[in-house]
């Protein structure tokens, strides 16, 4: 493709993504193909000659359309909602153009220093100390291993050059709350520490980590012998965005000398709010945070911000300079160079876009954004409290409400003998799962579940820049209307 | 940004990228940026109100450009020269907009099932048997990580639950060759084994592993009760692009069941050349290999193409279905959720630009372009020869040529007393970084250097689309001139 067909068909493209994003409630929200569609619609092997662009392009309309989930559609409610915003996929589209592989200084000057810039504007939006230096990764669970590795190196003595095998070493034990995210699990996995490594903390009736297990569940470690690796506090879990008491589990680390991380992967963004700052109370004592932009900051994905206090700790464990990689102003200490903080020597520029949508945006756009998602979540949760039929099943600090329908009208709380309460839940807990499944196949919205205390929890989750309030009644509405023709069909 | 906005500066950066494709040359391919400058020139702070998307883009312009390494630059010749390609591009400008996150197969159909028709078509175009099930992943690096905890997983007992440490375990080894990529050395730190769990087999006068060296090395192991783990033959070495012997070494790996990665990141993309077909040779029996489509097929970072025979290992390792991501579809089996083969969560939507570039290029195509890089480093490599100033300091299977300056002209082979040619050594080394550093500095080439055995050697990779004779040519023609300078400057 020459660089006129280029500036034709980059055109083109350009004016279907404008329509894409003036409309995109023309599409139904959740694909509706079946497993297998697109492995059919296509040829088994590649073409022997060039193709026209105009042909896969009508291929990617006919074949590759309706097999899109869109995440970019404003009744997308599922899981966190996120955003690509204009420039933010604008920023993608001069990343691709470059084609910055930014391993070293050398290799890309402006990926390099603009991931410093960039990071140091998120970190002062969100309240961080200076103290943190950042560095982007592709994915939350690639941040969340990274500090895992580094708390590893940290605390096992000559890890990187020994490992962990055929040694007299402890056990080592990490530590998160029932409610934390699963790349925990596979970092843990990932280490070598192995999943039964890996303790969780009970959590109190709003889903947060109880800090007396948690300190009990080290000293009964430190006891037996188990050495205390790292804590994850999750601020903003993924099921109930519910927030750990950070400053009291911070305590316990300092006191205790064990790496704290903290997986702020969805909610650290809502630091820069002045009503939510306080979720990041304790935070100048953790190790290490992770927050990503293409979560709740309009930047597509991939962009994951890890931030560290001892980001030597990351670069002892993995800095590794073969001599095709030497540089003299490496050599001389005069630059940072990407490669040596982590696993990946690839990087792809993805400051560019964060560092488009910061300036876009504004930090005042953002906080708006922000805390307008807060507030029609919040309104949300009031229509449910205000159901009978309705019961709201966790708190709601964020954008993310945890509900269910309970069409007896007793409400969670309500008080059976217990035969009658297992049947009861399982009766529910189906009703719920039709109801989920009733307003998804709606192709209007598409919410997500989770399971609390057992019970099957629907989730609706806002967070893209183009919900309004609209978007959110139309999700209640459908709630209310396919709940009751599920209790006329039974 | 609303859509008007955008379909308007998404004209201009079209119109600036097509530009900037038709002319790269304006801009020298090694940025001149000093460290700091850049970090310099931008406020220490984000905006507090929005602003406009010119101003920004005058920003990047003014700012960022000039602190840019033109990978996408005709003149580049470091490292792996690479490619984004113009339907390279616009696929990912569509995958920014449209925002898939494919960690389930309901998130979205089309990323799901275009990885697998896309990694179908890379396998066939290779060779590669259709026992190799695909996954991308973002680099190398996490490619090669997963084949070492698939083979971990594979290896040892009850790995994935009770990990390395505090168990009556052997120690475990890993063999590459000494040219083999620094991702392994990350790889077995990363896993929990241990840097000096790697073993480097020495190589042949051509930069192959000895598999004399690496039987021996195995059969050492098992004596002293060490447990061979994986070996990684490498099928395009970064320094040299040397070949390890595949089916010697794949022999091996089957007597003794060692698990057999194949590091064929960049040249694998090679064995779609008849010419070219036997470099994987063997290959049946190896257990994975990564390619990478980002360095010598045309398509922009990140995409890495991951192909496992045992890929139900990388799924034993890693996959862990929190409640709130279980779908009817999956628990059916009826679907591949990628987020069960491997460590990330998130998966963008990285099939879309490698389909792309297939079906524009073609294969007719793709082979055109590879053949024609391989052309060009031969005659490349041919000047060298005839020049008596130059020495070819290893053989060239593909379009990477390793050179020296010898001003002396005795060649490489020149026999001298052992002080004299140390005293030789050093100064050749010195005079060949000098060289580098000039040619670099013209702007119009950028070349890099590695070492081998334990000389400093200067590195021509070509491997951009657009490279022509004329700019191999004129590289020629700059080390030349740039030589005669320095030779009179001394």
């Amino acid at each position: 493709m020459d660089a006129a067909a280029f500036r034709k068909h980059g055109h083109e493209l350009v004016d279907w993504i404008a329509d894409y994003l003036e409309e995109p409630e023309r599409y139904p929200v959740l694909s509706r193909n079946s497993p297998g569609d697109i492995v059919r619609a296509l040829p088994a092997s590649a073409p022997e000659d060039p193709e026209s662009f105009g042909a896969i392009f009508a291929d990617f309309e006919r074949v590759l359309v309706p097999g899109l989930t869109h995440w970019n559609h404003p009744g997308f409610f599922a899981y966190f909602a996120a955003t690509a915003s204009g420039p933010g996929i604008l920023g993608e589209l001069l990343t691709a153009a470059l084609n910055q592989q930014a391993m070293l200084w050398r290799t890309s000057p402006a990926a390099t220093e603009l991931e410093q810039v960039a990071l140091g504007w998120l970190r002062q939006l969100m309240g961080l100390p200076a103290t943190f230096e950042g560095v982007i990764y592709d994915t939350a669970s690639i941040s969340t291993f990274h500090a895992l590795a580094a708390a590893r190196e940290a605390r096992v003595p000559a890890v990187r050059a020994l490992g962990l095998c055929g040694r007299d070493l402890p056990r080592y034990r990490v530590y998160c709350s029932a409610q934390a995210h699963s790349s925990i699990d596979k970092a843990v996995i990932a280490i070598g520490l192995g999943h039964r490594s890996l303790t969780r903390v009970p959590v109190d009736e709003a889903f947060r980590m109880q800090t007396e297990a948690l300190a009990a569940a080290i000293a009964a470690d430190r006891a037996a012998g188990v050495v205390p690796l790292a804590v994850i506090a999750a601020v903003g879990t993924t099921s109930t965005t519910s927030v750990d008491p950070l400053r009291a589990i911070a305590d316990i680390c300092r006191r205790e000398h064990i790496w704290l991380h903290v997986d702020a992967a969805y909610a650290g963004a809502a630091a820069m709010l002045p009503t939510h700052r306080h979720i990041l109370d304790g935070v100048e004592s953790a190790d290490s945070l992770v927050v990503n932009p293409h979560k709740w900051l309009f930047t597509p994905v991939d962009v994951s911000a890890f931030y560290c206090r001892r980001m030597d700790d990351v670069r002892a464990a993995f800095a590794l300079t073969p001599e095709y990689l030497k540089t003299s102003e490496g050599d001389a200490g005069a630059v940072r160079n990407l490669m040596d903080t982590g696993i990946q020597l690839g990087r792809r520029f993805r400051a560019l876009k964060l560092w488009m949508v910061m300036r876009s945006f504004g930090a005042s756009g953002l906080r708006e954004h922000l805390a307008r998602h807060i507030e029609l979540a919040q309104r949300f949760a009031s229509w449910v409290d205000a159901d009978p039929r309705f019961t709201r099943m966790a708190p709601t600090p964020f954008s993310v409400v945890c509900f269910r329908w309970e069409p007896d009208g007793t409400g969670a709380a309500a008080t059976l003998a217990p035969p009658a309460a297992d049947a009861r839940e399982v009766a529910l807990d189906a009703l719920n799962g039709r109801l989920l499944d009733a307003v998804n196949q709606s192709g209007e919205i598409f919410i997500s579940h989770t399971k609390l205390n057992g019970r099957y929890v629907l989730r609706l989750a806002i967070g893209h820049a183009r919900t309004t309030i609209d978007h959110v009644s139309r999700a209640w509405q459908l709630l209310q209307d396919h709940a009751a023709r599920i209790q006329e069909s039974v």
